[in-house]
């Protein structure tokens, strides 16, 4: 994988801090790997074919690699990190599966959907057999509390997910409100998944403590960035990734932002062009020309600066609640992995 | 609730021994209620109230009462089997409410589906939702066991499901194959739920094998029922209930039964009424015109009377496997039971 150059905050030229840690947790990530091929075995042809497409070789693994890290810095010995981190990105696939019906999205990071090519019904039943292998793979780790604080965040996950479909009409939405969707569906995960290695591993309660807050802090920061990749990020870059989430009319930061500090006249804006999209009732040519009005609105207010800003502020925290684990390469990666997902939006 | 009269195959008059069941159990099935009830609570509005509509009082708690009654044969005295119940009754709900989408299906026994009134997107979110309470609440009887039983239940259930979405343009599907479908998707979960109340009791293995077995012959023989009712059963006695099998273009054993017994002209009308079925093709004549010929197939060839004749032949061994169990009153409501869920197609 190429290395990409980012600058940081700090000003420290960072390396992309994703890579090295799957390169430090190679060895380990194998063995996620094997078990994330093992367990989409299926006597129905349908199960291996999409879950190639989706959870197939190539993934970032990101939230596996929170589990693996955390299990290491918390001195974790055993091989169940491995199974808890597989487990992890089997909930993460069937969470992605699912979203994509209820978004009806036909593209996901510039590549066809699993709906879109076999269809509503394949994908939510193959989502269904993913958390259900997910939770077999949990209970082969043997860790009551780890079954907990993961099917507590399946739970959780879809509670944000149904929060986000009841206020998909609510433009004046609040960025308290927003924070708690996202919270909640996405910061779950990350925040389990850092968790359980660090149960696994039977930190001392701080560490656990602390674990958790760097999944959670780093899930909403990682979430912003993506609001505003969406929209090209603070240069606003377009490309075959960008655009997906105003075409499905998602309410989103950028958006509650720009919305937030306009006039009366650019909130009609917002409102008429989120209604038609989330309707469909747009074509292709109505729906460029609001794209590019809703980029110069986003433009004016900062929304995508600030939005990279809100997703800063929770970043540090991030970095800030390692601060109690010795120093470690593990610990100096994950608080790169942070810079670095900031850094993408620049 | 009325008590229905009706002859079981020993001529014995058999009252309804659902009810009796649920008398029997009143106490345990309060606690279920509870339990159903408290983990429906939300701050996103709209799970509790789609799930007062599919789960709220009322539900025939068939599943949960397997998971009472193995209990109480296997001497538990603990109060767990409450909770594992509760949590069986909450992944039934959540297949049901995914079922309805993967269907299309506007109406279950007669009644609008949660998608029809509240749509595709909230029905796959609060059945994720449910799947993942379950898992919660199979957490908090702490038997890693039980949770390893009814996560391999959850995953096969899926599996079964995505083999009958593979299937269905194969008319001519053997019965051995519909079999494999119906012993994934529907009696793999009666008999998970059958088989975690021996496993709480610490039963000895040859009485966990032996509720195994009921559960999973009960489930084939109550699927077989299923699909011979909705075709009105052996007096094709047709109501608000009936149909639907029909109007999804679903292959079920009666139609795999008649197609097997007709001739080349008859497997056409088949082959053309379940793919105008499936694609909606059909008006609402057409489709009135088409179950009237679908129905005098099925009398034609004896599909609906064979269909109850093989669900007996399950039933019988559902009985026959509770044979090591010393005499007792749950022993015999539940031999009762496979007799009053056969007798439902007479």
């Amino acid at each position: 994988m190429a290395e990409i150059l980012n600058f940081s905050e700090t000003g420290r030229v960072t390396r992309d801090a994703l890579s090295d840690l799957q390169t430090h947790f190679s060895a380990d990530l194998a063995l996620v790997e094997t078990q994330i091929s093992t367990h989409m075995a299926s006597a129905a042809q349908l199960i291996p074919e999409i879950g190639a497409h989706i959870i197939g070789a190539g993934g970032k693994r990101l939230r596996p690699l929170l589990t693996l890290s955390a299990a290491s810095l918390s001195g974790y010995r055993g091989s169940d990190h491995v199974t808890l981190a597989a487990a992890v990105e089997y909930m993460h696939t069937a969470t992605l599966l699912h979203d994509d019906v209820v978004d009806d999205s036909d593209m996901r990071r510039g590549q066809p959907t699993a709906r879109k090519i076999w269809g509503n019904q394949a994908s939510v039943l193959v989502g269904d057999f993913l958390l259900g292998q997910a939770f077999r793979m949990m209970v082969a780790a043997r860790s009551l509390e780890a079954l907990d604080i993961l099917s507590g965040a399946a739970a959780i996950i879809a509670e944000g997910e149904v929060m986000q479909l009841a206020a998909l009409q609510s433009t004046h939405m609040s960025e308290d409100h927003y924070l708690r969707i996202i919270d909640a569906k996405t910061a779950a995960l990350f925040s389990a998944a850092a968790e359980v290695g660090g149960v696994i591993a039977e930190a001392p309660e701080r560490e656990i403590e602390a674990l958790k807050s760097y999944g959670r802090n780093l899930g909403i920061a990682f979430q912003l960035i993506d609001d505003a990749l969406d929209y090209g990020g603070v240069g606003q870059v377009l490309g075959k990734n960008t655009g997906e989430d105003f075409r499905e009319g998602k309410l989103t930061l950028p958006v509650i932002l720009a919305f937030h500090r306009s006039d009366e006249e650019d909130r009609q804006f917002w409102q008429q062009a989120l209604q038609a999209a989330q309707s469909g009732a747009a074509d292709e040519a109505q729906h460029d020309a609001n794209f590019t009005q809703a980029l110069s609105h986003m433009d004016k207010t900062s929304a995508l600066a600030d939005t990279i800003a809100r997703a800063a502020h929770y970043g540090e925290k991030a970095k800030d609640s390692l601060g109690l684990f010795p120093h470690s390469q593990t610990r100096d990666l994950l608080k790169q992995l942070v810079d670095f997902c900031i850094s993408r939006a620049y």
